[in-house]
């Protein structure tokens, strides 16, 4: 939680009311914020079993990249999102640790050699430079699969049976060949290719966008949602996963190696098509406040009970900005 | 479904009276193999996209592999255990489908230059040797992914959502790091070791074991299984999961690559521990066919829909014995 808390200290002037406003109430929520990042942490070290017996390597090697820190953003997003439509956090907990562990697998295939092959994630070595690429395959193999185990598993504190399994389908849409998965493919696919705005689009709202949407609509189903809240939140996630998206390109565009705890400027390196090569790093700006005003627009009609979910678009928008 | 016709049309002279009795059922039973295997296949052909958009080759891949053909064990088995307690076969249909996709997608992570680097897989090229590392992890990581989220959606045709969320979570926790890949790594990480017989035994319970007991139990809870029915069904398909590991073993050790239409005789060029290594040729065959008649007298108090369950055990250990 480290960035989450980083972020509500610091001061960073805004650039539009509502951004400013979606910033003062970071501020007040640093105690909400810093006690979900804590109980994530929590139930994430009690998802993988401790090291011991025949197969105390792999999980040793899950550990090691499930526990490294992070944000934690969208374990954070199901629970806010859950206690935005009048949920209590516990509802959507297992979710978050779902969320969080497809992250990571997804992460450890990503830094593979057949893939990114990256070095380091996170400020320290990637999984398969400790593990090698075996045990890093298949740490991300169990972290996939114990996610869905551990969602089907948290059905007592859900409104329903048929709520989690919905969730689960959602989530496991969102990660597969229709969302993550096909977006990781197409990313790799189109190095070196000229993207249009549309298909960068495209891509974008299956390799990082689909995941947010799962949490936000996730949370919010397990809270008891209406479906007229159910469609409002799901604007929000749009407008937030893409933001966050084009916020990464830009990152990667300016910000140094040491600063990000991961390797920079590779997108321009592979060919990579990016919101600032596409539209020039200033439009790329514009674009990501505009999202944001978007993500605020579409939680209008929630009451205070939608601030942290306000207050991590600010995050998400303005970590560089 | 080769294999079992294969199995079902040819005379191998059986060596008990339960083995007998097995034999003479699956000779009847060749219409009800070769009718679910098809329904399988079809169940199987729309479960991935047809090759189309930025990600075709994704979907090519996964086709690619998912649709090779194979012997479809673990889905007929559900399917024949859903029917065995009275169910209709279409509520265990996404189970089953869910079973074979993840199958398939350890087989393509198997094969992986990184872990077994294997060429040849059902008589063809390996996954990435067709379509490259990158895209046969991927493919990999979408059809485990796609799994979940299609027997997520089969809930139209189970007992209830329970069920369907309680057969997920089992196959989760069947195929993930309390299972199938815990199976993966201690297999890994034995190599060249000693394992006495308890050892073997614990890396094949969730090698392979595992997999058919989720299959077996998944199958009768969508059937609408009493909890005796369930424990009986666990232990046949125990017996079961081990007998078809000793008989893998058996074969590897005694079939040539162009029968197998997948590389043998690697256990030993590797190092591993084998039934056959651990304890000779022959008495792993006195082990597979003690198995067999323990997975029979579990069945003992089902009735003619069993039948197919019978069949399939004695496919199991009879394919060369």
């Amino acid at each position: 939680m480290r960035d989450l808390k980083a972020y509500s200290a610091r001061s960073v002037p805004s650039r539009s009311e509502k951004a400013r406003r979606g910033l003062r109430l970071a501020f007040s929520l640093e105690t909400y914020l810093h006690n979900r990042a804590a109980t994530i942490e929590r139930a994430l070290a009690q998802s993988v079993p401790e090291p011991s017996g025949l197969a105390a390597r792999l999980f040793e090697s899950m550990r090691y990249s499930l526990l490294a820190g992070g944000k934690r953003l969208r374990p954070v997003l199901a629970l806010a999102s859950c206690e935005a439509v009048g949920g209590k956090p516990g509802a959507a907990l297992g979710l978050a640790c779902a969320l969080e562990m497809i992250h990571t697998y997804s992460l450890i295939h990503d830094d593979l050699p057949c893939m990114d092959d990256d070095d380091l994630r996170r400020g320290r070595a990637t999984n398969h430079k400790v593990y090698g690429d075996a045990l890093a395959t298949l740490a991300g193999d169990a972290l996939l699969t114990d996610a869905f185990k551990i969602l089907a598993r948290s059905r007592s504190r859900a409104p329903s049976a048929a709520a989690v399994l919905e969730v689960l389908a959602e989530l496991a849409e969102a990660s597969g060949s229709a969302g993550m998965v096909a977006g990781q493919v197409i990313d790799i696919e189109s190095e070196g290719k000229e993207l249009d705005s549309s298909q960068l689009e495209h891509l974008h709202a299956r390799k990082t966008g689909a995941l947010f949407v799962a949490a936000v609509r996730g949370g919010a189903r397990l809270g008891g949602a209406s479906p007229r809240e159910l469609g409002r939140l799901t604007a929000y996630s749009r407008a937030l996963g893409l933001a966050f998206q084009v916020i990464d390109d830009i990152l990667d565009c300016e910000a140094t190696t040491e600063q990000m705890g991961k390797r920079t400027q590779k997108d321009r390196a592979l060919g990579k098509a990016t919101y600032p090569s596409l539209m020039g790093l200033q439009q790329s700006k514009e674009l990501a406040r505009d999202l944001h005003s978007r993500a605020l627009e579409a939680l209008e009609a929630f009451d205070h009970r939608a601030d942290p979910l306000r207050a991590l678009a600010s995050f998400v928008v303005e970590r560089n900005l």
